[in-house]
């Protein structure tokens, strides 16, 4: 019928090179000191790699942000890939930083994440699905301080946690209403103190955000030893340290915490990692990603979730702040479809 | 103080090689046709690289069980792994097969599932951790099923699901007491209807049974449409097929049907892979990985959950029965300290 | 220590009359056609002995409100019992109509209703406890809609109520914060459908306002069966006929709708009937209560509950327009004291 | 259509006399020291009156008792008032001893419990529906206990009741199985620790129980105060005294320790009070009843709930001995229709 094609088949039909050829062209050699294979196409760097790399000069960061978006989302990942793939075209070495997506809105209503068209990352499937596991990671050192908490309770509770005052709810990478609100704790004395909880959505968690904004993994222990985990029957505050839940945890996260490599559709690099919601997080992808791809590269280009007043500002605000980070530029992804829309034509229309 | 190391130090030790060595050793070319690594130590082999295989005559299979356990187990991993060593060693080719650790009792009380002394398959901190994500498929597969049967209830509710007969209860690779007896769907309208619920551990879900009966991919979807999820109000079973989940979810699991290659400590391959728990299911490995060791190699050295009497029973009337194999050969491990437990003698001395 | 007794002293010393004494000064004769004793000094008038009196003339009805009252209460019970008293003293047939307190706040931190000082009405203890379990048929009715609805829901749900949007809780004569939100029907197929609920306190019942409105049983039988109890999922809505409910509530209800008489200090009549909540429904004793008095003496004294702006406006609004009484006279209540803290002297002072 | 009249016609039909003319029958003088009116045909009797008659002598106690019953029941409240009229129509004054009929069962399945045929107690309606409230002042001062628990463990849990281990749960007159297993305090902070809890019908309430033993209120008091309400984590366990709950919940039952009498249909006294159920409680009404009974008459007949085996053992070992009364005549009623089916005729048949 059409002769355009979908985004899945162009993802399909991509060209992939090895992950270990791509790495190269950014100096990245192959050896077990590097990075870690991940299947054929996929890699995640060593920190400890990125660590020689320190007095190297940081290459440019380019930051794409957009006008108020529409439903339909204005393009940002496929400009970000676009002008990345274009910066290689005319012999400037780049990378396109971006979030992983989240397994929940996949099975759901969204998309994936991974630009459209032309200007994609692959490969797709892997990316969209399980991709080499960060997320999973996540969501069980959340749990696990879920898990240590009800389990401090069970056993005494010494700390005095007010049951009814614990705000660290459980997590799920997965779309399901079911478990917004939920009693845990039933069927008796040998289950626990019965109390109300409820899932979010992993891309939700506190240690997503964490996780994005940690320099290493000395920084991401001591930040999620931080986290306010509930507070007593006087509202004196808990934290995560207080159960000694950070060290568990921080082994949980040992492989996710390394920078995931693959590649574009014209095979340039491209650092896919961490992937905290816009909405209620900073919205963009790890501070140590972007860091490594400043140290691998001219030029990062990375984006921000959502809309400029949004997305920018926290990129700007939080990401750029805590880290020491800057922009050298900023892009603007407007669409006649947004200003049509903003302008007050009807959605349909 | 003592001169004897601990598994974890051994295992820390170890001289590892790298993975494509170690499956050059039984003759699996290192191309992206064959195997994917997962990291430097660890590969899944590739389904249709099997398929190449299926005129090649079987290995010998010998299967490893023990005289009723004690509390501290009796080493039946650690023989399995010494003894495909010791084949090795006198220039037999030997595959030892074993089941995946649950993350859950490795935070829990239980030890992992690696072996011990110098009979340990390693990197020992990746299969006991994350490994290469197969228990997060089963997990996402497993949960995805149970956000099906809410949503299918929460739009209407069309195949008449009796919201207290719904027997598909979630799942968590956690021990977490705190998740057994649950309420979800609170909150209001917008969340659902509410029933009751609970989590299982991973080990535990019907979708870990199946994953380790199934002999490909074709399979394993027939089998998960299978799965009864609830009955309507006059007792009709109702099935994930009627619910279209099989897709899906098969989708989750299909990087995890790959069976899993490491090494043990004297480099000789090991396959890990699946592991329902002994007590609720069958307690062994994937019939994949089984059928794949007798098509790599001489022998294979392959372990049941528990004693003779349950885990060598289910091994030979489930798990043989249903794939066609059977053992060669049955090694049963017994104990001194078993032998005088079970004559009486307490556990404390 | 001090000359002043207290409001519970003067209760117990007072010299009550025999109830059918009380009854004869307003002309109702000691006989089981017109009333039933409730122990010595209370009785429920007949409703067919009322009837007997409707081509009689009505007596004057005079409202007591007041200005927006203070936490202290600015004493309308006090004044009505008062001038009721006075308007006997000086020779005219008075009758104070009152509301029948709750047991919930008596023994929470509220007081009784019983007037106070001299101008009280006894028995005080029993008409602050069970009185003549008006209160308590009152919780039975209300209750035995809800076991209906979850009975029909339990039975096939042939109404097809949506378990979410039942807007019927259940009720309790009791100050208890803990029933206020519940899950019930929890247990297993043989108890229920899972869903939220709650308790308020009788009070606050739909059937205690409908009780208060009523002009006899076979009106409040229908005003029953109009209750909205729930909506389908397609929002429309669900009575309490359509369980044919209106019949056994009504049944639980026919002693209950029988006005109360007890007496004032001064042994003068004073109907207690009925007591919705002023700020969740209208705030004053039965329709059936006020007429009854109005036919039985020349004088009425009746009062509604919180300031003129609430109480007063209720009255006028919902009481009087349903019932086609009007207020011959309004007294208003203000205290030196409220004047003073709207003023904007502070509580403590 | 058929000659033979229902029971209750027959008990519509029936001709009451005024309770002070049945009351005179056994030397009751109709004063406010004596007893009290509840209506025109039932009286509440003054404890302190039954105190002046302690040094007479006791009259003759006959138990009617019953073969293992048949679904049907086999006619003991029918056989103990035919039996009772009996003696009187022959010259003996007997008083005939019942329980009070729950009104949860009422509006279920079971029919009353007030006699069949001529041999009935009434007014049947008011004994079976809210009867002189004693069931809902049971219901009160049973909740209040559940909620002075609560109320403790909201306002800091000084007693340190382990909310898993709360043994008190809560009761309503209502047939009502959504309430059987419950969870409250949800809602947030404001309305307390949530725990799983559920209702009883009152009949089940051990409240029912001690009140159905105690000998007069300071024994009622001392048997409340002695409940065991809950335990602490160390399983140590605490007394409803431990709240001073006792005095409260006292006060709520002073009127209703109080017999009730009632009559025949042919006009003999009846005393109808308390109701146990048989098969979890001791299943016979008051010992102040038949205490009350004994001392005002020459005879008191009365039964025990179930069969023989049980009822008839559960009068002799916990009503007897707790009270130091014993029968001086027991009947055990059997029916053909009872004889038949335990020898093995189906019941349809």
């Amino acid at each position: 019928m059409s002769d355009v094609k979908s985004d899945i088949q162009i993802a399909r039909e991509a060209k992939m090179q090895p992950i270990k050829d791509v790495l190269a062209k950014i100096d990245v050699p192959d050896e077990s000191e590097t990075f870690s294979p991940m299947g054929r196409h996929i890699a995640k760097i060593n920190l400890e790699y990125l660590d020689t790399l320190k007095n190297k000069p940081d290459g440019k960061l380019i930051l794409v942000t957009a006008i108020t978006p529409t439903p339909a989302g204005e393009g940002k990942t496929t400009t970000s890939v676009g002008l990345s793939d274009g910066l290689n075209k005319i012999g400037k070495k780049s990378i396109v930083c971006l979030r992983e997506p989240s397994l929940g809105p996949s099975f759901g209503m969204k998309g994936g994440a991974a630009g459209g068209g032309y200007a994609q990352v692959v490969p797709m499937e892997q990316i969209n699905l399980h991709f080499t596991g960060d997320f999973h990671a996540i969501t069980s050192a959340h749990n696990l301080l879920s898990a240590l908490i009800d389990n401090h309770i069970y056993w005494g509770n010494k700390l005095n946690i007010d049951i009814r005052r614990v705000v660290w709810k459980r997590v799920m990478d997965m779309n399901d209403r079911s478990l917004r609100s939920i009693v845990v704790d039933l069927g008796g004395v040998a289950n626990g103190y019965p109390r109300q909880d409820g899932f979010d959505i992993t891309v939700a968690s506190e240690i997503m955000a964490i996780f994005c904004l940690a320099t290493d993994l000395q920084d991401l222990e001591k930040r999620i030893g931080n986290i306010t985990i509930a507070y007593t029957r006087d509202k004196k505050a808990i934290y995560a340290r207080d159960l000694n839940a950070q060290g568990p945890m921080t082994v949980l996260l040992k492989e996710a915490i390394r920078p995931n490599v693959t590649q574009t559709l014209e095979n340039n690099p491209a650092i896919i990692h961490g992937g905290p919601f816009a909405n209620i997080a900073h919205g963009c992808n790890s501070v140590i990603a972007t860091k490594a791809g400043l140290k691998l590269s001219d030029y990062v280009v990375t984006e921000a979730g959502f809309g400029a007043d949004l997305g920018a500002e926290k990129f700007l605000d939080i990401k750029c702040r805590k880290s020491g980070i800057k922009p050298d530029c900023v892009v603007i992804v407007a669409t006649i479809r947004a200003l049509k829309m903003h302008g007050g034509v009807a959605k349909d229309d």
